[in-house]
């Protein structure tokens, strides 16, 4: 970290270490005065995104919540039909996802709980975010589930559900199942096709590895990283056609409406149907990312800052707590979406 | 109602009139000595349903709470998937259903939710009566939302979502959309069909209707009876392909696989991958619904009987009254499913 911080020709860096080690890095990078994109989950408690927003601003950098998949294109386009009135205000929302979360290569504190891992703190960020970014941001309350089922190696919940009310009694609900049975290609007509069909072998293959104790989870998760050998062939989904991801399939449901992706931008539902717009560079998750930091760098406002990650945190530890306690959580460091 | 109770062959009535009748109906058929099935709601309140108990119980006659989703030969099947116990235990639920309903002709008496009208009280029994059947039966809380958008003609919400968690903590997410932009059909492969789409242009039809105030309720209503003109020219899914109804898509998570109906039978996933079995009389949804009557009357373990019927009516009225008070609702009238 120490020559990276001292590199006159770094601006800006982006945090995916492991995530009990965010607070500190940002707090480096910041003390450093450069600025720092952090990816979800922005850390493990409410009182290290305090710290590491505090930190920021003292040094004047930028600090942005980085890694959702609420910067992803269609659910930015979502955002802006609902912003729009055309179908009414928004009345519901509705989120589920099915992946294989559990089952990739991992290291250890990637499934650790106490440490920030596990499907919990790793991947609610992707659906709350999203939620959080089509109700307005407000969240009141949280009730959640989250279930554990035994799999070696993977000490952590993969399972969770939620419902949500927003402070305008919106409400919510969040299914997420990382346990790599279902997919959510299943779920979309375009999704079962044989490069799919044949790319769920790996992980069924692994999950096999992880019961008789064989998994290489170092070496796997080698092979998995950006650049590697095995470079883009591990995405079935680069057909061009959008299937449902870590935040899964998200329905708006509006007065006079619905929305939800489709293969190549959004299903807008209205009186008189179904109309399939698209979006442009659809395919790359990460395009609103990188313009976001850049605008804010330039002091513009942004969406994701330091406060709105705190607040999607503040949803992932409640429904954590939620579960534990089998009791409804109130919230109380919510944001509103930054028009 | 006097003929036929008094003819000597009728042994048991089919109680489909409007829902505030139903614990009248009943103590009259009771009365007579008549066995009787109850369409869900089974009633309006749970003082109507002890009532009912009661009336039949004093009568020694059989009460079936009938009508719902968890008749289904494939919600049967997956009991028996969970049963066997050949995926572990269960641990957690999942339903979500897009439908029309709030786009079908309509009595008055239908939507007026203090006559036991409306979606909540007309069909979140469907997916409530299966995810208990799936869970065991015992809920033990309820948060739930309700939402009503407006139209003309339909002074109720068609909208609903709930997280409800069993006794033994398994949680389950609930939502339901009766609003029909959306089609349950649009979430399987298999169910976008020419006939399909084709038949959805009626509803919206009757939307623009509503809206304009040009809607011939009593008329459409009479159309869509069963033994009308129209036939079975209304079920476009009767391809022999399921595809996700009232209850929607369920899913059922256990420790090592998962569940769910596919166009024929069940998709039962396993560390071995996706597997569909087949189930026989898959298209007749209420081939359970007789034989369980007739069995009660042989006095044999009857699942749907007054107490079970007054528990998911339970779960029914919990999800209006934590929508109304934003809050959680714990139950104390469930129960168990009879093995």
């Amino acid at each position: 970290m120490g020559g990276l911080l001292s590199d006159p020709e770094v601006e800006a860096v982006w945090v995916s270490t492991p995530s009990h080690l965010h607070c500190e890095h940002v707090a480096q990078i910041a003390g450093a005065s450069r600025h720092a994109v952090v990816e979800k989950p922005m850390a493990t408690s409410l009182d290290e995104c305090q710290r590491m927003i505090e930190a920021c601003a003292k040094n004047n950098v930028v600090l942005t919540a980085g890694g959702a998949r609420s910067f992803d294109p269609a659910f930015v386009a979502m955002r802006s039909v609902i912003d729009s009135g055309r179908l009414g205000r928004l009345g519901g929302l509705a989120a589920w996802a099915y992946t294989g979360w559990i089952l990739r290569p991992r290291e250890p504190h990637e499934v650790d709980v106490s440490q920030g891992g596990g499907t919990v703190f790793n991947q609610a960020p992707h659906p709350v975010d999203v939620l959080r970014l089509l109700g307005g941001g407000l969240v009141r309350s949280v009730r959640g589930a989250t279930v554990e089922f035994p799999l070696a190696g993977r000490p952590c919940p993969g399972y969770i559900n939620a419902c949500l009310q927003f402070e305008d009694g919106t409400p919510a609900t969040l299914m997420y199942d990382g346990y790599g049975y279902m997919a959510g290609w299943e779920l979309v007509p375009w999704g079962e096709t044989p490069a799919r069909l044949s790319a769920a072998e790996g992980p069924m293959q692994y999950r096999k590895a992880l019961r008789a104790g064989t998994a290489d989870e170092y070496g796997g998760k080698e092979r998995l990283r950006f650049g590697s050998d095995r470079g883009e062939s591990r995405f079935p989904d680069r057909d061009g056609n959008w299937t449902p991801m870590d935040a899964g399939i998200v329905v708006a449901a509006c007065e006079r409406g619905r929305i939800r992706q489709s293969a190549s931008g959004l299903y807008v539902y209205d009186d008189d149907g179904r109309h399939d717009e698209l979006i442009a560079g659809l395919g790359d998750n990460r395009s609103n990312e990188v313009p976001e930091l850049r605008a804010a760098m330039d002091r513009k406002p942004s969406l994701h800052d330091g406060w709105w990650g705190m607040a999607t945190m503040e949803v992932v530890l409640a429904i954590m707590h939620s579960a534990a306690q089998a009791a409804e959580i109130r919230l109380s460091h919510q944001v509103p979406v930054k028009r």
